[in-house]
């Protein structure tokens, strides 16, 4: 286990690493519940699950336990019943956005169609909660079904909102809290509450995961604009109409609304290096990147109380993330 | 409550009638549970909701518990969570199915599209999860979540045999067991946990609503062929290339598959009234009613040792149903 004193140049690679037979037990015990007799429900789960993935939600509940006390079996389940609802999520997600690529791999929809990527997104929803039942414990249930509720409430309002320019940047917040954040606050609540964190500890380190998840997203949301090789199509979002922080900043401050309307509202969506071009122009990356440092910096903020070697660890974590 | 030795011309309206108070308790606590701050799920929930549906399903959770005890707030819980995980599947079923016409309505995915049609799906399965919280009880969560995990696969190898004439009667109904029956199993089976059921005995009742279940789906496809105003067309079945039980049970005996490998396997359908004729020249819906009346018997004979008003009522409701 990492010194306090040490550097860590890498800190999520050196997370990973601590947690690598958690989350090896977690991928195992996930292959292991998608098992079933119907042959095109398998080969589709074990296909997505064995596509690999970061298993970030898993870390961050393992970690979570860690922080507190330590690791044990109700921990593994519920880490991976959050992952399984995380890739039942991506699956429905794939088909809602028509996406081709995910992970660097062609969809489940493009392979196979959207019909059964629906049902095998059910499958995997219902898996998630077999595995709670394991840890004979309801008050597991609440936490993830309530999260289930909003992250669909999330996705329905970002689908209303689709090519909506005049979402402001508190509702855009507020999606991505249900869309993304409430699951990373979940992983991050349960993961304490296994290791046995008392009421208000646990609170404060699912206070980490939402806000982590906030940074997490908007520094995704970044990328999809200027990454390449990571898994998607650099401007995936442009080129499915998603309006995302970025966007919402630069169309703010630009005179020309015209440019950004043609953008998100009609079939002459002009190339995709001009609309980059603009965000460039406006400084939405590092403005983008401000904000993701706010929510950074309240993620740390969370586990100083905490003085132990996984907490810096995940605080190093946020601070390379950004 | 009816007398055993009353005469009952309409079972199932005096069931409906008996448990008058408990199903409004289930629709409105279903209504409340799928308030929300979201418009577009709220109109998209209540809509559903609110039109109507024969909600078979908590009726039989209600009944079953009165079988045994007397009902209590779980198995208003309970009978709402069930429905909510049936209309949850209803939503996506008619998005698979490409379905105009639900319960006489324009269905949610003509009326919103594909895309919320998915999501209010997810944030009904979410609810019902979130309804089981209520119980604190895990092994509701054990049988539903099982149940709901059955559902989907039932559901992927229906549609890997869309198509599919070479589905023998054994599979038919081992597809019929998961999508319908199970659900129907779980209404019954926590009915009665909930009304302090021992072990054998919930048992029993659950497999009065398997059997009931596979009734009832098996009249569902008759009537599909047979009856106009039912709130779905006549001979939607066919139209959508489902194989059902009616086709498989004439396909064994004709000798002309090419007739029916052209309804269901090519574009070029021939008209419903042919496999309507063909179908009745076959004694399908004959035979087709003989196999549901042996699984009525066999639901009757779960309920025989229990010898109370409410069991001879579901026995006959078994019997009018044939």
């Amino acid at each position: 286990m990492l010194q306090a004193s040490q550097i860590v140049l890498d800190p999520i690679k050196q997370l990973r690493n601590d947690f690598k037979n958690g989350l090896q037990q977690v991928d195992n015990l996930i292959l292991d519940s998608v098992s079933t007799n119907e042959p095109l429900v398998q080969t589709i789960a074990k296909t997505l699950i064995s596509a690999g993935g970061k298993r970030i939600r898993p870390l961050l509940c393992l970690a979570s336990g860690q922080l507190i006390g330590t690791l044990n079996q109700n921990s593994i389940y519920l880490a991976a019943a959050v992952e399984l609802i995380h890739v039942a999520t991506l699956l429905h997600d794939d088909v809602i956005d028509e996406s081709p690529l995910r992970r660097g791999q062609q969809t489940s929809n493009m392979i196979w169609g959207n019909k059964p990527s629906i049902l095998v997104g059910d499958f995997l929803f219902a898996k998630a909660f077999q595995l709670i039942v394991k840890t004979e414990n309801i008050q597991f249930l609440d936490i993830l079904s309530t999260t289930s509720s909003k992250i669909s409430e999330g996705e329905v309002t970002q689908l209303r909102c689709f090519n909506a320019l005049d979402l402001n940047v508190e509702n855009y917040l507020e999606i991505t809290e249900h869309k993304t954040a409430t699951l990373f606050s979940a992983a991050c609540h349960i993961g304490a509450l296994t290791a046995g964190a008392d009421k208000n500890t646990a609170y404060k380190i699912s206070q980490f995961g939402k806000f982590f998840g906030l940074m997490y997203q908007i520094i995704d949301d970044i990328d999809d604009y200027i990454t390449t090789n990571r898994g998607k199509s650099q401007g995936d979002d442009y080129q499915e109409g998603k309006v995302t922080l970025p966007v919402l900043l630069a169309f703010q401050d630009d005179p020309d609304k015209a440019f950004w309307h043609q953008c998100f509202s009609s079939d002459n969506q002009p190339p995709f290096e001009q609309a980059l071009e603009r965000l460039h122009k406006f400084d939405s990356f590092r403005k983008c990147r401000a904000i993701a440092k706010l929510y950074g910096k309240q993620a740390q903020e969370c586990l100083q109380p905490i003085t132990n070697d996984i907490s810096y660890l995940m605080q190093a974590v946020v601070e390379s993330s950004l």
